[in-house]
């Protein structure tokens, strides 16, 4: 059993790869939630939604995020009555958030209704929130804290970042199956997502860095920076503000306590080596997931290094 | 000023005529909320959006009910994710369903949710529900109680109607400015809608009959039977479950007690003359609103029968 660590749209591609490679029943995901907002009094969760569409073959190629071929005329109505309307919904999108809100509206878990929509868009693979409380990614800019679709989508991560905090992660506690899914696997990946507002929120839940330090199994992350900037996104400046270099070293430390495999892009062959000196293993290979190819060439790389057979192999 | 009291498809095409010869403050517009239903976890007014979007030039003529022009994507979506997807709400019509979910949420009144989505959307007249309380057409059938939308939507109204209640309406109370607005209308005018399930729920919320019987201002009604038949929709088997009868002396019935004119179709002019024989002021004409001319005439020869100065005229 393989279990990922994923955010969004950054995540999204590489566990579309890796679906190709498993049986879905080999193959749990743990979702980033700090993302999460109300939105029209609807309960949005933009990454399980990425996800939960990457999975189910439904995500937007084009966007990255949302359905595919999907319209937005709600949005625009919704504009035109003078709604907020900067974080576009999708109309079938919205049967999503429609959905999950009235699962938690009727006392499901965000877990259970999780469950509930992956069954419905016939999705096999397991896919668990980081936790069924609210955890909220905050950014400080110049300008105040703003949530993370503020400032990501809505300011279009132009603002300074002068620090992040997850709101509500202290009281927090893994969603069911998160730690089982840590402890037991046999491997753990982190997606080449965000560390910061990706992967950190997952990691600010009290007692998941914890399993990641203790499982038996291996821990492996796909540095999401390359040559010295984030692949895409705001990573690069997120990670400065965190005090954390903007390079696979920056990735490394972030995941220091408990990594044992970085696989990094083949152009940080120079720092991969540096990092090698540390102790840390090290793989590089082309990480840049433009075509269907890149994503299945890296999805397999990595179960090759990870999975049991290849270990025993190497 | 003029105060109509109305439902949804029926009454909106009326209501659409007379907005032509009005000044918007002069026309207050009581609509049934009887047919308000719960719908993925939004509170949906039926009524309510029919006159909105009629005013606001918005409704759909090919349908007389909805948005002009309006998609169905999302409910496309929630009928593929399993969710109840028979009563078929359009993706711009859902940003009014959206909207006032959330005025409600935040502690708004219908009432003053109404009013500010007018607003939004341009529409000067004043729009009220009969109540802020929710009453709820119960329509008793064979195969059990259903609310008004599933008789009228999901069956189609093809059960057998056996009665009809208001749940809540003894609890509930006019809205505010409703019994003002009748008390001091120039005149008041029943649309030609449902006398059971459009204009009923209005009437069966206490306070509004006994305003109708104590204003100065003449209340005339425009009948939706024609020649012993519903123009449109189920109203012949309401009052005949109701105890009417199905004909312009069942409208006449229905409304005995306030009513001063009954505007029926030229041809009902038999029926009509044994309806003055016993007091009534009866006014025969085209009532059947097929054209825009339809509708012009038939709201014209209403304001010239109804208003002061007409009145003097005459």
């Amino acid at each position: 059993m393989i279990t990922v660590l994923t955010g969004g749209t950054g995540g999204a591609k590489f566990v579309e790869a890796l679906k190709q490679l498993l049986p879905a029943r080999q193959l749990t995901l743990i979702v980033n939630t700090g993302d999460d907002l109300d939105w029209w009094g609807l309960h949005v969760s933009p990454d399980l939604d990425s996800i939960l569409y990457v999975v189910a073959g439904m995500l937007s190629k084009e966007r990255g995020w949302g359905v595919e071929g999907d319209t937005f005329e709600c949005v625009e109505a919704m504009g035109r009555i003078g709604a907020p309307a900067w974080f576009r919904v999708g109309d079938r999108d919205l049967a999503t958030h429609l959905t999950r809100t009235q699962l938690l509206a009727s006392g499901r878990t965000l877990t259970q209704a999780t469950a509930e929509i992956a069954a419905a868009l016939g999705v096999q693979p397991s896919i668990l929130p980081m936790s069924d409380e609210r955890v909220e990614t905050r950014v400080a800019t110049p300008a105040g804290e703003l949530s993370f679709q503020e400032y990501f989508v809505r300011e279009r991560y132009r603002p300074e970042v002068r620090s992040v905090r997850f709101l509500g992660a202290e009281e927090a506690v893994p969603a069911p199956g998160v730690l089982e899914a840590i402890a037991h696997a046999d491997a753990v990946v982190l997606a080449p997502s965000n560390p910061i507002t990706s992967i950190g929120p997952i990691l600010a839940v009290p007692g998941i860095r914890q399993a990641l330090r203790e499982t038996e199994a291996p821990v492996a992350a796909i540095s999401p920076i390359v040559g010295g900037a984030a692949v895409s996104g705001p990573a690069g400046a997120l990670m400065a503000a965190q005090g954390l270099p903007v390079s696979v070293a920056g990735v490394a430390q972030a995941y220091e306590d408990f990594l044992d495999l970085l696989i990094v892009d083949e152009r940080d062959a120079s720092a991969a080596e540096s990092l090698r000196k540390s102790g840390l293993q090290v793989h590089c290979t082309n990480t840049i997931m433009k075509t269907a190819e890149d994503k299945a060439a890296l999805a397999a790389a990595v179960l090759q290094l990870i999975t049991p057979s290849a270990a025993r192999a190497g």
